[in-house]
């Protein structure tokens, strides 16, 4: 790979704008949380997907199209080519950032099979327009043709940006050429009942500098919203964002994934085309939703019915869906609004979602995975069959595939592209935004070799040093994400230690090899209330440390104790413990429920609730973090805990 | 009808114990809660259903099946025939208690039509095995076949029971017998995704004395639980309660109107076969299930999802399914648990049912209903067109009809038979269950003439006489039951006035010609606290009224306020107010949110949670009976509201 590849290995690139985040090789991970992370996922995930994929005839499905034997029935889902492209999508990434020769194989042999069933007009897909098979395009709203041609899209181009053209990206290239076509200025007014299209026509028409394609996904934004998709039974037009066009619309609404690629989508054109009208109706659909449809994870989906967003302040904890696919959307639509505006508030619900979503869903050995990321489960699972197709891991115990899988093949493309999120460039100004350790090589707009080697343990511990080891011979700027939960951090650098408040902290006149710049976090364990109109968790508290939000897992517990029934002494604050805190909780009593009794359970009519007794039980409990959780086992989990009305004993008289 | 006939009427009949409902004749009720429902199921929804399903062409199913003229597509769902069969019911039931002329002329209309399209054999569906249809059963999970062929045994025991054998009759027995071939001990071992075929079986056995139907009822019930139907996508065996075998499941799971059709069932056939086993484990899954998987509504179903029951303690107002089918299937079973074992507590909970999900479905003019039940809307819907099929009518307004329209029909064969429900008979004493005015001629056991006026405005008045009319010429016992809630009560009756415990009250010695005996139940607003295990209204309480559950509609608010951010001050009771109350509410503030400020909304941390200030805001806010939500317009509505933790100014000091 030459220079000027690898220099435009970045995750998104809009056409237009001061600010561009790093590429990949750009900041070389040391050991840490995320290095572990994405160790896992080349070692163990990428080709975990593609073993799943082989079992159950997902990529067998390509050769059947090239050897012309499909029939009318297939294995998978309408939409399984989308995997694939999810995974060469990961495979282009990894390969961009170790080089290794088996990714680049195995990549190269898949693309052979993909390419072996495009069509000779450029048409490709595995599941329509086949002998057997329903035509091309007849069912827009849930046959998924254009969003796997999306996928396959944003998989070239994120080759292109890493090698350069190559047959992936000559596919892909007939691909959109193909759709557009079909559906531009002069085709068929449709449009794909989930969005995923828009976002790849905008990426790859960056990389190629193509603006039909950019045009082609400014169409596709635009006619959404009209309700010309054909309705799905149960389920209405706001199910796919096709109830009111995305400029007019005021928050996001129905099938969370369907939504935030849309989003995401629409601010690439807003990006692309100076569509400013376009970007403040992503903002602001960002900023009400965030407000009021966001949980404390930065999961999103409040809804398993429709995976979908549910009303303002509708957030259950424990029927939470936030889909691990909707925590990747979400992060990708921060991250182009960050790239757009630059404000901090994007890449902080980045880190909250990367670290409390994102991070979650993978086991630590990347081969199972959470779908559903609850806030709460009531009952320890009884356990996922480890070799087998799972519905939606919603029981606590992460599985090894699903039957509808999204989720590890877009994990696996996140992940292997992570430190494209964690810094910026504007001009000779270097952002960091996501902490991890490792060394940093930014490319300055100006010029020059910059060098910084960051030292940390975050998100364990809050201190990050940041250390000049080379440094152009002119004033370069470093500006320091300082998260909305830090409040009390300091910063030391030549001009001493200050404090610095949430936002962004600005370190100049320093960079010269030799300087060091040292960023304190305050990482004590905090607790964390509700918005009183979210009536889910109405009384109740969370913990938090640092960027991580923590958990009480019933494997904790005392055994007497249940999770159903334990309240916190929010006056008697959580102290740190290993990588998590602990807290001091009691269980209370329930009423007795004699049978036959008078009453009607598990309702009380009285003039005042029954009082909660906790006698002297109050004891130290263990709060982990809840990336984490299910790891140990299957156990039963609460982020929110029912603070005890009057505190403990201890803390009573206060 | 002769009087054979009429003193069969009954809704269910087991084929031994020593209790019996009344016949639908012998309770003629008078102007009232029940009598003004039942009239205007009789004057409109009856109609209503068949015009629409005419309208959308699934009557006329039938007829293409008998015309030969089945084709690959057909109108409607694939247990469309099944609405047809309820209405059937419905009229059956109606002509039975009324004996007017157009009712039966509707039901023998409906019958030849019906009758027309049963194959030679008896088989008798529109949707399988004709010219471009599936094979029979070749879809037992999904397909509904036997479920239609259910309901149409119900309709025909409804028709036997009210007016004799006749062609409806007929019809079910030839269908009953062709199932009993295929399915039975030398047939197939299959069962059917939707449980309803049992509770056909068993009550057309019962009228037809035949014991084959309840042999093959008994089958289909053991079946069950061993995992045997095909798999739906995304859903587990617990959907269909085909995961654990009925007599060892614990409780009540998966789709919510399956659990409680084969729980009924399940209980007819223990009651006819003298399965005490299968008897208790039907018992124990309703009390763990009314233990904690039921809503203050006696609603049940906590998931959109599977329209089913959730874990334990997972009871959210919001997106509380709580089905109108579920209500009514839940009093199904309560009196046949009742019958089986003469326990008030299955009454108590039919109480409850009745008034506060099976009436809060219609609307007064019986032409739109609730689908879905929940218990706080927090939008106030955008209105539903009226002369549309709307999907299942969950954002607060009533609808005409639904895509799965099961609803309206199952009211309309419900409150056709209401007073079936009303009152049992047990040798010689008589037991008034639900309270309504009107006349009560119970047959008794030991012959004579009894006839008993009630006179009560129940359940807007707790007053309710008892005048005897006539009665024979020994001792009679005249059985009252107690509700759950009135504590208080009092009964006077020759004797004097004395309180009365909730359970039964007993009237012996006194009931001769011109007795008077008049009972008093409480009826001041009082408070409901829930269980502390229900976390999705913890810190709330909700506000009953006799049997009624009241809530608080926007449309009450003084416009400034919003139902989001009300607390109510549980210290200062509700008082009576119309038939509601009016309770001390106050609107909180907010935390303010400012754009860019550092904190994620909707989250804080803080050592204490936001300060809930409530300013001089207090009044009085009504509060309405939960039936009648949504009846003045569309409107947010919370049955259970936040108490202020402190209270208002003028209790604090309590």
């Amino acid at each position: 790979m030459d220079n000027d590849t690898r220099a435009s290995a970045v995750i998104v690139e809009p056409a237009a704008g001061p600010r561009r985040g790093i590429g990949l090789d750009e900041f070389r991970l040391a050991d840490g949380f995320w290095e572990r992370m994405q160790r896992s996922n080349s070692r163990n995930t990428l080709r975990h997907c593609l073993d799943w994929m082989d079992r159950l005839g997902w990529t067998a499905n390509f050769d059947r199209v090239s050897e012309g034997a499909t029939e009318d029935s297939r294995p998978g889902w309408q939409f399984s080519d989308s995997e694939i492209y999810k995974l060469l999508e990961a495979l282009a990434w990894e390969y961009g950032r170790t080089g290794e020769a088996w990714v680049n194989a195995l990549l190269e042999s898949l693309v052979d099979r993909v390419a072996a069933a495009q069509d000779g007009d450029g048409y490709l897909n595995t599941c329509f327009g086949h002998a057997g098979q329903q035509p091309r395009y007849s069912d827009l709203a849930s046959g998924h043709e254009l969003y796997c041609t999306g996928h396959l899209l944003q998989a070239a181009a994120a080759r292109a940006r890493t090698v350069g053209p190559d047959k992936l990206v000559e596919v892909a290239r007939r691909a959109a050429d193909q759709v557009c076509r079909q559906f531009g200025p002069d085709g068929r007014a449709g449009l794909c009942g989930h969005p995923e299209i828009e976002l790849g026509l905008a990426e790859l028409g960056r990389v190629l500098h193509e603006p039909r394609y950019t045009e082609q996904a400014r169409l596709f934004v635009e006619r959404r919203g009209y309700g010309t998709l054909k309705a799905i039974p149960l389920l209405d037009a706001s199910y796919f964002q096709d109830d009111v066009p995305v400029r007019a619309a005021a928050v996001w609404r129905g099938h969370a994934v369907r939504a935030l690629y849309l989003a995401a989508g629409a601010a690439d054109v807003a990006a692309d085309t100076g569509d400013t009208g376009l970007l403040e109706a992503v903002e602001r659909q960002w900023e009400r939703t965030v407000e009021r449809r966001t949980y404390l994870t930065g999961g999103m989906g409040s809804r398993h019915q429709d995976e979908g967003f549910g009303e303002d302040w509708e957030l259950p904890p424990d029927r939470a869906y936030s889909e691990t696919c909707a925590g990747i959307a979400s992060v990708m639509v921060a991250w182009r609004l960050y790239l757009s505006t630059g404000e901090v508030r994007y890449a902080d619900l980045m880190e909250r979602t990367l670290y409390n979503v994102v991070a979650a869903s993978p086991s630590p050995d990347g081969r199972s995975f959470f779908y559903a990321n609850p806030l709460h489960q009531r009952t320890a699972a009884a356990g996922i069959r480890p070799d087998q197709v799972n519905p939606r891991a919603e029981g606590g115990v992460r599985a090894p595939w699903f039957d509808v899988s999204c989720c590890p093949t877009n994990l696996a493309r996140t992940l292997a592209a992570w430190q494209g999120y964690a810094a910026s460039v504007e001009g000779d100004t270097v952002t960091l935004l996501q902490y991890a350790a490792g060394e940093l090589r930014p490319a300055l707009d100006g010029g020059g070799e910059l060098v910084l080697r960051i030292t940390t343990e975050y998100p364990h511990d809050g201190a990050v040093r940041v250390e000049v080891v080379a440094a152009p011979d002119r004033e370069v700027e470093l500006r320091l994400r300082i998260p909305d939960w830090a409040h009390g951090a300091t910063l030391a650098d030549h001009a001493g230690e200050r404090g610095v408040a949430p936002g962004w902290a600005h370190v100049r006149g320093v960079l010269v090899p030799g300087a060091i710049v040292d960023l304190h976090l305050p990482m004590e364990p905090r607790l964390t209330w509700p918005d009183v109109r979210i009536d889910a968790v109405r009384g109740c508290v969370a913990v938090e440390r640092g960027p991580l939000v923590l958990c009480a897992e019933s494997l904790d517990l005392p055994v007497s104790w249940s999770l159903d029934t334990v309240r916190i002494d929010a006056a008697h604050p959580p102290r740190a413990e290993g990588d998590g805190a602990v807290a001091w909780m009691t269980p209370v009593e329930t009423p007795p429920n004699p049978a036959g009794a008078a009453g009607y359970p598990p309702y009380r009519s009285s003039a005042a609730p029954s009082r909660e007794d906790s006698a002297s039980a109050w004891r130290d409990v263990p709060l982990v973090p809840y990336y984490r959780w299910a790891r140990r086992g299957s156990s039963a989990m609460r982020v929110f805990l029912p603070a005890a009305p009057n505190g403990s004993p201890a803390t009573t008289g206060r």
